[in-house]
C-alpha cells in the first residue's frame, strides 16, 4: 500500500541530513515509452492541480476560448494555481464578463491568498478576499465559458448550463473528465475518485499514464485533433504570460518567464509536479510521497529541466539554482541547502 | 544515510491514500528503556523548537526568573513557539522589562505570524512585525534575562553578558547547551552541530535520547537538584498558561488547556515533537522523515497521548479528534481523512 520510493530531495541542516523526501517520477514519450523512471510509477496518484492543462483542453477545442475572445492571459489563468494578486483577480473576474457572468457563478469556494505578501497586501487594502482569489478561479471561469457555450447553442440560458458545473455528471464536467481520460489514455470510470480542493471531481491515474499526457501535450502526438490544437494553444497562452499560470516570484512564473515555451510546468497540491517538454517530446511526472509541493517537488523539477532541457549557461545557473536551494534563517545567515539527492542525479544520469 | 522508517500518518482522499509520512518514534523511561519505538531512533536529529524546555532550564535554574520576578505565562512564553498574537509580543517585552532591556536586546531576527488570522490582523492594524513577533522571541528573552543575571553578579553592565548571546562560546549559550547535554546525555562536542532559525546552535541528538530528557524532565529522576526544580516549575508554568506556549488554535495550546499537567507537548520545526507524560513517567519524541510537524507530527503524538495518558470519555473523543481528522476543501465538503497508520497504531498497541 505504501511504496518504499527513493529518497529524491535532501534537505541539510550544517553537515547533517536534516529531512528528506521520498517520491517517484516518471519521464515519458509520446509512444508511452519510458525514459527515464524512479519509484513506483504505477501506482494511482491524484494529478491535482498539476493537470489544469488536461482540464482546460475543452475550453479551446469546444470553441469557447474563441466565441468569448480570450487572451492569453486569460487562457493562462484557465491553467493556473494563481496567487491571488490583483492581476489575477481582474483577469478571472474578466473572463467572467466576457461570457456575461459575474463572481457567484464560480463555484471553487473561497481562500484567502497564501503567499505572505499578497496576503499582507489584501489585508492593508481593508478588502476580503472573494472565490476569484481562489487559486483555481481562472479554471473554473474556463468551466463556465464552456457551460455558457453549451448553453448558447442550445438555445438556453447560461445558469442552466453552469450552475452545479462541479458535480461529475454535469454537461461541462462530462467534457473536462473526458479530456483527461483521452490525454491520460486512462479509464476513469474505473479509475479512484475523489473530490478536489477546488470541489471537483479528480482522479487517481499512474504517474506513468500522466506523464504520457504531458508528452502528448507537449508533442500533439497521440491527441485528436481538437485536443492537439488545443493543447498547443494554451502552452503558447502560458509561455505568452507566464505570470498568470502562477504569480510573482513562483517556479513556474519564474522557469516560464526564463525559459518561454522550451517548459511547460506546472505544479500541483500535494507534491505533484507535470511538465511538457516539447524539444525532447517527453513528458514528466512526479509525486511526492508526502505530499510536500512547495520545496520538495519544485526541486525535483528543476534538476528534471537542467537534465533535459536545451540551456544556455546563465539558463542553466539559473535552474541550477532552483535544484540546489540555500535555506537561510530569520536573520539571513545561510543555515542548509535544499537539493536533488544522489539517487535523483542518478536516475537522471 | 536514508533511514526506511515506517509509514506513521496517511492522508487519505475519497478512498484512496494521496500521501504519507514516514518517520521515527522514541518512547523512553528515565532510565533510558526503551517502552516503544518505531523506525531508526538512533540517527542524531535536530531537536528544533521541541527542546526549547531543555534550553529553558538555565533560565530557572541559574535563579534569573525568580530574580526578575518572571510569571507562569512569561516562563510559559520561555519554552514557546508561539504565534505572534499581541499577547505574545506584549509578554516577551514585558519579560525584557524586567530585565531592564527592551527589543533591541533580541538577536532572532523577524518573521511575521504564520496563523493566518494573526497575519492578517497585523497587516490590518498597519504595523510591522519585530523581533517580539518571532516565534521564538520568548526564549531569547529569557537568555537575555540569564545574561543580565550574570551580568549583576559581575558587576557589569548586561549587555556585556547579553550581547552576541547567539554565539556557541557565549557565556549564556554554554549554560543553555550544558542543559540540552545533561538531559539528553550525550556529547554535544561530538554530535553534528547546526544553527537553529533563530540563530542559536542546534546539536543532532538520537531520538532515544531527546525522549530520554522529557522523561528526566516528567519524573526529574536523573536530573540535578537545580534542574529537577527547574523542570517542574516550567511544566508547571505552561500548564497553567498553555496559551502562550503556541497560541489560539495551536495543538500543544489545546491540549494543554484540556489535559494540564498530564502532558507537557512541544513542537518543534522540521517534523519534531517531543512530550513529557509525568504519570506515566515516559518521554517521547518524534521525527517525521519529511519534516511534515504542521500535520503529520501532530498526528502522530495525538496518537501516542490517546494510548499512554490516563483521559476520561470526552477527553479521549477530544485527543482521538487530533489524530483522525476530516480534511475539508475551501467550500467546506469533507474530502478525506488525515489520520494515524495501522503501523503506528500497532506500533502502540
Amino acid at each position: 500500500m505504501t511504496p518504499h520510493n527513493p529518497d529524491l530531495v535532501h534537505l541539510l541542516r550544517g553537515p547533517a541530513l536534516e529531512s528528506f523526501h521520498r517520491g517517484a517520477l516518471a519521464i515519458v514519450d509520446a509512444g508511452g515509452a519510458v525514459w527515464r523512471s524512479s519509484g513506483d510509477i504505477d501506482r494511482p496518484v491524484f494529478p491535482r492541480s498539476a493537470n489544469k492543462v488536461l482540464q482546460a483542453l475543452p475550453l479551446v477545442a469546444s470553441g469557447a476560448a474563441e466565441a468569448f475572445g480570450l487572451s492569453d492571459a486569460e487562457l493562462a489563468l484557465a491553467c493556473a494555481s494563481h496567487s491571488g494578486e490583483p492581476a489575477h483577480v481582474a483577469t478571472a473576474a474578466g473572463v467572467l464578463a466576457k461570457a456575461g457572468l459575474g463572481a457567484q457563478a464560480l463555484e471553487c469556494g473561497t481562500h484567502w491568498p497564501r503567499d505572505e505578501a499578497v496576503l499582507k497586501a489584501l489585508a492593508r487594502s481593508g478588502h476580503e478576499a472573494s472565490a476569484l482569489h481562489n487559486n483555481c478561479s481562472g479554471k473554473h471561469a474556463g468551466f463556465v465559458c464552456v457551460g455558457c457555450l453549451m448553453a448558447r447553442a442550445a438555445g438556453r440560458e447560461p445558469g442552466e448550463f453552469t450552475r452545479g458545473y462541479l458535480r461529475p455528471d454535469h454537461p461541462v464536467m462530462r467534457e473536462v473528465t473526458a479530456a483527461v481520460a483521452a490525454t491520460t489514455g486512462c479509464d476513469l470510470a474505473r479509475a479512484p475518485m475523489g473530490t478536489d480542493g477546488c470541489g471537483i471531481p479528480t482522479f487517481g491515474v499512474p504517474l506513468r499514464a500522466l506523464a504520457l499526457a504531458f508528452a502528448r501535450v507537449a508533442s500533439g502526438q497521440g491527441l485528436s485533433a481538437g485536443h492537439a490544437r488545443a493543447a498547443l494553444r494554451l502552452r503558447q497562452a502560458v509561455a505568452a504570460s507566464p505570470f498568470h499560470v502562477a504569480g510573482t516570484g513562483r517556479f513556474d512564473t519564474r522557469v516560464m518567464q526564463r525559459l518561454g515555451e522550451r517548459v511547460f510546468c506546472k505544479v500541483g497540491a500535494e507534491g505533484v509536479y507535470c511538465a511538457a517538454l516539447p524539444e525532447a517530446g517527453l513528458g514528466v511526472a512526479i509525486k511526492l510521497d508526502d505530499g510536500n509541493t512547495a520545496r520538495a517537488a519544485e526541486v525535483v523539477m528543476a534538476a528534471v529541466i537542467a537534465r533535459l532541457v536545451r540551456l544556455d549557461d546563465a539558463e542553466r545557473g539559473f535552474v541550477q539554482g532552483l535544484a540546489d536551494v540555500p535555506q537561510r534563517n530569520w536573520a539571513g545567515t545561510e543555515v542548509g541547502r535544499l537539493q536533488a539527492s544522489p539517487a535523483l542525479q542518478a536516475a537522471l544520469a
